[in-house]
């Protein structure tokens, strides 16, 4: 029994739902902050794939003039008619459902606007996955792109974290519980090393996705038939078979070996790209949550845009950028999941698997450059706090250097036999809160060891093995190619 | 090396990517087809859930001044400025970035509109995730009760097929191969099944959406410090405690019996119930898939809003409505696993799953919102082609009775026998084209065999054992409760 | 270019994998510990399952000869035969390839098991399927009765956990940073709550486990046939249809009102259950690892079968039981990913949604069942030190009372200038560690705050509003109805 | 109220649940038929995943023996123990319980194995995870040496399949109707096309998968106070640094640039390359599902080990090998999904994200081993029926020419007015079953047109555009690397 007022939507006297007018039921990123604002968030909007729509439209056009299948004034009108801020979307939207996907209304607006000088050669030959799959590949080509250049900023900021935390000594945990000391620098060269992997899996895939241009069901047929029937305009034999080349290249995407209208091998190539580098971001930000504890205190998010507030408590600083990035990373998996399945794609069009990619697709994009864009102000703005670090390693009364201890005393004593000691002084030193290395001293059968050994099982700063060598290490791994590149040439 | 036309948005000389303007990054729909335009998508747009997040905290102003914690005056404020149409959605959303939610600028704006009156009585006590798992809880019981209404039609217009081809019989299809006949009345019997399932879950879990509330770590103590602040207004001692209820009176949701903020079964039940609709409608679209093969044919989509034309093809009339069904329940498997991930939510609010919910949760009631709508859609336009049904009957030229005439024939020769004959007499039949009930009366084993078993044996649309009156016991399952309300009383 | 080692397989000599014996390939729990040996991994085996496929068999056989359709004697015979351990399930599972399930060699060799009294009675108007899911349905009853009971463990030694800690304070933690205080009670009565949530779930899934009986098709019809030639042993009309209640009955699972070969709800119904139970319990998990942390060392796993060693360390006690439970909670959204999807199985017997079933399912129940073990003894002897939540409410020098100030103080100042005031109040604190009530007594506008008010300020312990109440209305929440049953009563 | 039949795990007199012996919970491969009895099963099975253990901790001294941090005796004592077959697997498994991993048990083992000989030299300095991260790669490592194997026959048949059958038409279907003409060569082209993408991508991964070592949290602490007090056998400084590369070169795995027990990106590779190739295979088989129905009948699993029969319809030849492969691919995107989520792994080493990952690469990595083989059987024994896919060609006399049409006339009447034109005749020719050709005969508006078109557009195999082309080019891609390669060469 449930008052009117859960019920606010079927009892509306006028029988409308709460701001259902013509775009109300729009997603304008109010339930995904991760991404609301981001460079990459407007480059997936309804707006930047319309663009795209458009662009692969007025593509094919040209790449027929260029190949004396369309007359130039064509591809001209076209081109000019392709922009999208003279279209409505949202009408676009409604009307995809009659055929169950936007290019059909698309083309009347498009043919309309255009006028006579591109009669007859708008969309022709050409079946509606060809451009949705181009206008899908163009949005992930600009998206990416964008998107790099947050993961770079993300690296070059855990670079020099990694820089200048080298030697900071800090609790190494292990399910949960202090294990040994290990650096910040070594920490911050692995979440760059992670930021690294994704860059350049994401600059692969990018460097590889391909326009789509295959006819009704992957033939060329139709462009064979128009190109045969051009006699006027001499369009040599093999004119079809150039075609997808063409219009790749008119595109700005890489040219298809075969229409990949049901062998969607680049579509899970993006989904595995964007999956690992939303985890790989997520990582990171995983580490500086627990970091950030109110009882580790070891980083904290920067102010600047940065640890926010709450609705309710005023001393509280949140984590902000590292949640957003978590919620992202938790999303992706299960949209490349989609993705993935949707490989398995039957007959020549498959009645669901492709349309279960393109929403997947968009918010997998999004997520994945809201999260970088997240993560590239969390490294630039981390504050990092080697005295708590410090602290936190004498927490355990030097157990921390159980292992250690272990290893230096098994020159005296053998190795199991030092392991033991050192298991049974560790529980004492526990219950007695007195230091492990005193409780070892104690200890007859240890008189002979040298003071040094007690000195160093004393300082835990000074026990992180390669710990700075192997940050070195990974620090020389060059950063993005992006840096290399000559000023102002395209990533 | 990529041309200019695919990075179109880093190039653009001003810097814009194409329409990144207020709302350019909006989705309204362009990708989703299966729910443009329908019901649940208005009721679960950003403009819908900023309204149930105003909903939210005017109920808690007014639970407040019920239990004399607030003026009236206060809860009238609150309850007139309480307008989504009011506010700028997406500048909500881009503020929200700041504290990770967007409930603390709203709570500044709706501040600021409701005025003097209620001042310092709005949001006072609550957290964030009191409002936005509330509103969540407004926008599923809204949602849903929208796509009850469709399901009941799917429903309604499934029975209707099952009785009206309570006998037609067509083949039984297992593995993809003819089986043993069955009827069209069985099979849309069992679509109907799965809808009533589908409802009663969806039904059960309405019922039960709890309101939230708890304050900043669900232990009512600003609820309980502002009550005993409030002498004046004589609140009793108790006051905080009663309060969660009288606020779930307010929205209309069930009374939760804990602060709810990590123990999230609610969403999970939702991920669930939404989760087994899809499929279950997806179900009946897969059928309709393989029933309208062109070579099947027995089945096609109804015209009016439904069998869509393609860009290139004038013959074409694709099964557009399930097509989309498909497309949806294809997404939903993996919209419920990050849900059901969010369970495992640390503390007194998690830091990422918790905002992993909001984006998964509103996708996964429009996906199956609008996919209620287009099975509603197919269900009752579907048409249905008996004679083609027999004709496919006969395309195994007798061979999908070998069942049946194993199970006859036992009799005469025993049942290890008469497998091992009609397996023989299949093979033959199968490669010679000749009927396999000629085949077998060829054999003199065979020549005892009375001849009304041989008539059974040639007409397949005799072999459909039971499927009739397990239709007519699946058909007396009544319908949905709904149907038992007064006439206008709200589901 | 890599060394022989890492393809050891390929370059052996013999040409044969390391162990590639008979039952080389086994999983005998190796990868997951969370379910070796607990009750759950015994009864899901591959050989509960065999057992279950030929307690299905029998039971077809006695439900047969109870209509008169079999003599009684191939009842007695089926079901002496049907003992698992006279069946080499390897052989049965290497068989199982050719017909793509394992029931058809099964059928082969249960009949030659049962000797001539089971003659022809045996598997009898079936299809593969009746018997898959019937045993799996046998598997998933038969599971989840053991599994209730390690969850009615864990909620028992949750609610006694609930009333030992009752008052006992401790930070509440919102994204990661103390919030305001809240009780042990009132987190374990919120753990406790979700295992109900997760008991009731399962029960209710469980009482409607059903049998499958469908024959070929879901029609039925060779169980009719049969039945009609059962002249002699006067199978009255209707025999056919009366089948699958009283199979059902000698199943001891529930009469289904379909067949249900592609009516999925029952599987989808166990997928939600587990997940939910999983992610129940994960929550649970999540606390022990963050609560017993070393920093924080409010918990910490006890030592009777838990905290685990390190093959490195000697002081180290890992949380080895939450560890496991949330590895378990991160498998299972993907399985029931994949189960849901399975709805969506065309036909009347699905190519592949049906088979990719059984493993996922097996899968989940084993995880869900191992991880309910753990959690039962991770309740049952967890340790729990109130005097580390003292010292941890004390960290922040009394700025986890922000809200609290800012609510008492508003009696004097005003709602707004209270918060403003303890705001810049908490950054001083934070900045010099004065304690923050320290730092407003010092403020001349706050001259008039009586003493009480700093008093309940400066306590943290206090402050936990209406925890307890909660805890205790929560605690009232009856307990699993295992717990009214008469003593000996099956769960 | 159920039966004891359905409870019979309870209510067992003895208190056993049934086969509840050592090893009566083991997977051997019943649920799985996909993997049963493949390679890939036997190099993924507990015993494979022992040796593999066993192997990385013989590695472990070898490498420190060739650095002089341990005597060669003793590499050669633990490489001598180090035989899967001496230790008891399950016993193994039940102990890894306490600990969380077997690695800690199997220390203690090899070590009482090994003997004196290497007393103090096993497992020195190492880690847990540096063991399992290890073995897990070498699983996958050889494994994917197996699964080449089959991806490389499948790529071979196809190829064959394509060129045998490259100018055989078929109807395109689209959203499950007759398209246009297609042929079965370019079809076959492109499931090798994806066969090939699959090898290309696990051959990179197998090539790049990375031992594992680096000591308690990471540092190699352990190692390097190991080889600083190794004074007698003359370790100079920087020995530890090498370790991680020397104990690669023993494994046969690639040197690892850093310690990556949270730097999960090999992890994520393999999940990432593992369900795109079942995803590709499951192209292919969802293919054979559509083109082997009934209805279709274009092709047909072959005898060999392919099609199955059925338990109860003699008749019934079961596309058993397509089933089963799309039975796996419907389970590797969650499986992926859940090996990205363990991306985001805290700390040092995570308290559940890594231990989700070793069941799931190991399904991961069987099941697509066992859909690589089924697809190689599947594809050299596909049975191809060019004469079925003319009879389908003419299913709907002519209307699959539709578009052929409207381009052909389009150079008569203007491509607007033919299209209309064409539409119409469409519909009618539907209507009444009159060939398409013949409606348009009929059209005086079209009395001019040629002979010769009229002609081609009856002839649906001559209307297959560039197909043969296409799969032409894509059967120029070169084989995989593989066939290159030097005799007995190991791939």
């Amino acid at each position: 029994m449930t008052s009117p007022s859960a019920d606010r939507t079927p009892t509306d006297a006028a029988g409308r739902v709460p701001g259902q007018g013509a775009d109300d039921g729009a997603d304008v990123g109010l339930l995904s902050p991760v991404r609301a604002g981001s460079p990459a968030e407007a480059a997936t909007g309804d707006a930047a794939f319309l663009q795209a729509l458009l662009d692969a439209e007025a593509a094919l056009t040209r790449a027929q003039a260029r190949l004396r299948l369309a007359p130039a004034a064509a591809a001209t009108a076209v081109t000019e008619a392709a922009e999208a801020a003279r279209y409505d979307v949202r009408e676009l939207a409604l009307r995809a459902r009659a055929g169950g996907n936007p290019v059909i209304p698309l083309v009347a607006e498009l043919t309309a606007a255009a006028g006579p000088r591109a009669d007859g050669h708008i969309h022709r030959g050409a079946t509606s996955q060809d451009i949705m799959d181009t206008a899908a590949m163009l949005v992930a080509h600009r998206t990416l792109g964008l998107l790099l250049v947050d993961l770079d900023r993300t690296a070059a900021a855990l670079a020099e974290l990694a820089a200048t935390h080298r030697d900071s000594a800090l609790p190494g945990r292990t399910l949960t519980q202090h294990a040994v000391p290990t650096t910040f620098g070594l920490k911050a060269a692995g979440w760059r090393s992670l930021a690294l992997d994704a860059w350049r899996r994401l600059s692969a895939v990018r460097e590889t996705l391909p326009a789509q241009l295959g006819g009704a069901a992957g033939t060329l047929a139709a462009f064979e038939g128009y190109a045969r029937s051009c006699a006027g305009q001499q369009a040599p034999s093999g004119t079809a078979l150039r075609l997808p080349g063409v219009f790749a290249e008119e595109t700005g995407l890489a040219e298809p070996s075969l229409p990949w209208h049901t062998l969607r091998t680049p579509v899970a190539d993006l989904a595995a790209a964007l999956a690992h580098t939303t985890g790989a971001l997520g990582k990171f930000a995983a580490d500086v949550l627990v970091l950030g504890r109110t009882e580790v205190g070891e980083v904290a998010e920067g102010g600047g845009s940065g640890a926010g507030g709450s609705s309710a408590m005023p001393h509280k600083a949140n984590p902000v950028r590292a949640t957003l990035v978590t919620a992202a990373a938790r999303q992706l998996p299960a949209l490349a999941g989609t993705l993935f399945g949707a490989l398995v794609a039957e007959d020549e069009r498959p009645a669901g698997a492709w349309h279960s990619e393109w929403q997947c697709l968009r918010e997998a994009l999004r997520l994945t450059g809201g999260a970088a864009r997240c993560a590239a102000e969390l490294a630039e703005e981390l504050r990092v706090r080697p005295e708590r670090m410090r602290e936190n390693l004498a927490l355990t009364h030097g157990r921390i250097l159980s292992e250690h201890a272990a290893v230096a005393l098994a020159a005296y004593v053998g190795r199991e036999r030092a392991k033991s000691l050192v298991g049974d002084a560790a529980a004492r030193s526990a219950a007695s809160r007195v230091p492990l290395v005193d409780v070892l001293r104690e200890l007859p059968e240890l008189a002979d060891v040298a003071e040094d050994v007690w000195q160093e099982l004393s300082d835990p700063t000074r026990a992180t093995g390669c710990a700075a060598q192997l940050a070195d290490r990974a620090s020389a791994r060059p950063p993005v190619p992006w840096a290399e590149q000559a000023p102002g040439e395209e990533p």
